[in-house]
């Protein structure tokens, strides 16, 4: 049933034990709105348990309290509510889904959400799960804290970029400004969001010697071997390197991946790129999509480049 | 004199012909404020010149108007009025200032303003001269158009970081806000600022091969040398690479320039770098300082890492 702020806040009002969770692979933006609603519903009296059926990135872990957040047990778990946050179908929740028997209430963001749950919330024009957070606690008349500001100011900033990308709106950035009054330091947040291992760094070094242009330089690529993406940890911002390059319309990571696999990252300014991921049985954006390509780094760079460029060709820019 | 918006207003109001102008080396808060001022200026049918005694870089000249910014010739000029944005001293406007035979007002941001103005508004907290001058348009009822929002939100946003430095406050967020309703598109204007040059990359690639740690992973160095920092272009902002690398507290660039000098950029995360700096005869921010060091680059590279590394061993972290 789709449900309002004022309808979403009643249900919770009358629950008296919850368990909150998000999606696998967590983010800034469903960590920031898990942790936030749960400080809000434990100000309220109520028993709150977080559980997310995946490891939490290293760095997440200055939110206040993200130690408190647990992994699913097998065992059986029952409550008044089961709030899912984020995630835009059951699976993205792992096993929490089987582990927990109560009411499924979902509040989301993703135009891709399936409507899973039996209450939902969801607001594709929020650019994070953490502006629709902020304003149930609104709803609900909770006092914005200081962890509460920090956590939701962090799901909102990593989700638009740092109000970067074209999902940024003014509400996004007013709801920045009362988190700020409220406590949150967007200069330490940025800090601890930006520290990387130096590993990540010396392969980013390595990384940007693979660089290669092709179609006149409006396709630039980088290869990340496999030895290079193991040492590497988080290989994810890389490919925001080649996209930056003058004149560059679409960029493309190959990263080697185990079984002779290869994992390829496209972005681009204007051209659909996820149709030429679709092509290769990928998916995605408009202007961010992926795809996985057997045989060699070569073999799938030739392969990829071919394609993406006999589009160039068809796009009039 | 020291003014405020209203009288810099009636000033604005009582003359006819103005010349705008910002500090050499000019920034994104220099170019938009002087922009922004200009284009409200002419809108009200002042007489309006904007000079600066430098060249604009490629990465600023997307901002509406920007062509039309002259440099000084060595003819005098005369009019009512000559703004000078940005600049904290009358050296920083290059030959302007004896170019343009006018009574000059000032309107900074910059705590080292020395107040060499006829008239005056410095205003420390603001996070950008683009404030000022949105707080300036506002008590002079300018319509704040699409091309007065575009230059302001880039003078805002480059001299904040994008929102994530110390100087950001609550009122610099609901700005940006104000600015993208009146037409200002945030991941337009990140795109463009984010371009580089394709040098500049392959050159960054090569700087990161030179990431050296010192006392115990505290201070991170890189070095540029003379050739590479030439085919780089812009190196501005390689120092961040070692900045964002777990554990380290000092970053430190070493560039070799003319004459067996090597510039020496200094970053930390809490520790007086000005200081250090100072005592090589630079000097800047506590967080943000510079010096020149004549030798080679290793010469520079164990005089400056054995400063900071006393400084280390000298401060409780």
């Amino acid at each position: 049933m789709e449900m309002s702020f004022a309808s979403i806040a009643a249900l919770l009002a009358a629950a008296r034990s919850l368990v909150i969770t998000g999606h696998i692979h967590p983010d800034g933006d469903c960590l920031g709105s898990v942790l936030a609603l749960y400080h809000g519903l434990v100000a309220a009296g109520k028993k709150v348990q977080m559980l997310i059926d995946d490891d939490i990135p290293a760095m997440y872990r200055f939110m206040p309290g993200v130690e408190l957040i647990g992994k699913p047990a097998d065992a059986k778990l029952v409550c008044d509510a089961l709030v899912v946050l984020d995630a835009s179908d059951a699976e993205r929740i792992g096993k929490v889904g089987a582990v927990v028997a109560a009411p499924v209430i979902n509040i989301d963001h993703h135009t891709s959400n399936v409507k899973f749950a039996d209450y939902w919330l969801i607001d594709s024009q929020a650019a994070a799960t953490g502006e629709l957070i902020l304003r149930l606690l609104r709803e609900m008349r909770t006092e914005i804290t200081e962890d509460i500001a920090i956590c939701l100011y962090t799901a909102i900033a990593t989700d638009c970029g740092f109000f970067k990308y074209a999902n940024t709106s003014p509400s996004t950035l007013r709801d920045a400004a009362q988190l700020m009054e409220c406590g949150a330091q967007p200069h330490l947040i940025a800090e601890q969001l930006d520290t990387r291992p130096l590993a990540t760094l010396t392969a980013l070094g390595k990384v940007l010697q693979t660089l290669e242009f092709h179609a006149g330089g409006q396709i630039a690529t980088i290869s990340v071997t496999r030895e290079v993406g193991e040492y590497a940890q988080n290989t994810e911002g890389f490919i925001n390197y080649p996209r930056t390059v003058e004149g560059v319309e679409v960029a493309i990571m190959f990263k080697e991946a185990e079984d002779k696999n290869v994992r390829v990252s496209l972005r681009s300014k204007n051209i659909d790129v996820s149709s030429i991921a679709l092509t290769f049985g990928g998916g995605g954006h408009m202007r961010a999509a992926g795809c996985t390509v057997t045989g060699s780094l070569k073999d799938a760079q030739v392969k990829v480049v071919a394609a993406v460029t006999e589009a160039l060709d068809r796009t009039p820019l």
